[in-house]
């Protein structure tokens, strides 16, 4: 199944047949002060810095998340899109849990973006499937219910379901949902992985439909946070996942290495290229103390 | 399923159900012409520190393999096994593919070995099962029929139908049979890895024996290794692989990542002191060059 995102001129297809998708996660305030403060002078240096070198690391398309905490997001997100927009020809993935500041940035994105997200929720789904059938975008249904968030994968799957009925019944193709069976920290729960991924298991084989990942979540808390997420992308890909919004700077050449792996990469050029034109800085993994 | 090794007083067990187990493959003249030079000199110090570290790096058993080009390993593995056996406690891989040099080296190791290897051709299965049931050893099967290797997972899988059926007539019990589906490189071919991950799921599926990998070669010729065997040891272990002969010092930490991922490692106990015991020399993975 395919998902096609597209920008002005370029297509980004998340695809369940083919290579591994990366969703740049780095234009999102949380946890980075320096940038929280540019978007609040108004000053986007910040955000087209963080643009043009997740494009250069090879993301397929930008998540915008511009939500800060004591701000409205509907007073920042259309501007930071509209400027994203003319200066980058890159699909986009508008990260809000606000319908109003969706509803607002929506007209300024050209092309076919990904609206991240909804979830199983009557007033959530309420509020955002409409953008997206007016629109004509593609959407991320978290899976969470009226119950919030569950730890059972049966039940993520319910949620799931209940948002591929409620949009397809609106007439949105399934192929334009993808879906988030939520990423928590094996840190605070060491069961939380393993129930991630199973619900991508049972998710992949009841309706075959695209699954997005939060996949930096995974390792909050812990030290070397980049060998746990790492190994996360592989075993969530394994099971199933498509595509996540994950940092392409730091985890590129291991997603290529995984396509290649998965022989979805012929003759190995996709992950040559990407290391000649990405050589790393540092070796790598790191070897340790004796 | 359980395949249980020992020492003089130490146990490692691999298991279907557990967490994964690493066979250190340092002791392997292929490539290290220190460690060559050293044991056709009789110098045991340079396998000693090898040994060290690897036991220091978390490694559960060591694999021994003193092949060298132009010599005849029957000479060099009875003293190494005698000196490992008599300095250091940890179970072992007796790792020829001569019968002759097994044999010579089996007396002197106490508890119980993995023998590495047999594999599907009568001729070996006739030499070296023997030797198993003799000295109650536990044996890697490697997925080579009379043909060879072969590039269709069903026929690995035919292959490892024939040792385990040998096997388990001579009496050889089933969970002493460990099956190696066999890693090729990717720079070679590019759908190795995904035969080898085929394989695994089949042998799995059809005998739920423990299946180990020759990991590190899934990378060779191609650049930045470490990152391929990361994300290969993930996706193999997904698969449901339970043991690899690897690098302890340069994986060690991201296998117990896998582990605490999968949900095999309770409050993340394992993950954390194994961090603490072998902080990283240097940062991981490789930030990539804008």
């Amino acid at each position: 199944m395919k998902t096609i995102l597209q920008s002005k001129s370029k297509k980004a297809v998340i695809d369940t047949d083919g290579p591994f998708t990366m969703i740049g996660e780095k234009i999102n305030p949380t946890g980075r002060k320096k940038l929280a403060a540019a978007l609040q002078e108004g000053n986007l240096d910040y955000v087209r810095d963080l643009a043009k070198k997740q494009i250069d690391a090879g993301a397929d398309l930008l998540d915008v998340n511009v939500g800060m905490a004591g701000t409205d997001d509907v007073d920042y997100l259309p501007n930071v899109v509209k400027m994203l927009a003319s200066e980058f020809d890159i699909p986009l993935c508008l990260d809000s849990p606000n319908p109003k500041a969706l509803a607002a940035a929506l007209p300024f994105v050209p092309g076919k973006p990904l609206i991240n997200s909804t979830n199983g929720e009557d007033r959530t789904l309420d509020a955002v499937l409409p953008l997206v059938k007016e629109y004509k975008t593609a959407v991320i249904g978290l899976t969470i219910g009226e119950e919030g968030i569950s730890n059972d994968p049966e039940a993520r799957l319910a949620a799931a379901d209940k948002i591929i009925q409620r949009a397809t019944q609106m007439g949105i193709p399934i192929e334009d949902i993808v879906i988030d069976p939520l990423v928590m920290t094996v840190g605070a729960d060491h069961n939380a992985s393993a129930i991630t991924l199973r619900t991508i298991e049972l998710v992949r084989k009841e309706f075959g439909v695209n699954i997005n990942l939060g996949a930096s979540n995974v390792s909050f808390g812990l030290p070397e946070r980049d060998v746990i997420n790492q190994a996360f992308l592989a075993l969530a890909i394994s099971a199933g996942a498509t595509c996540a919004i994950t940092d392409p700077m730091k985890y590129g050449l291991t997603i290529k290495a995984i396509d290649l792996l998965r022989a979805r990469d012929d003759y190995g050029m996709k992950y040559l290229k990407y290391y000649r034109a990405h050589p790393p800085v540092a070796a790598t993994p790191a070897p340790t103390k004796p």
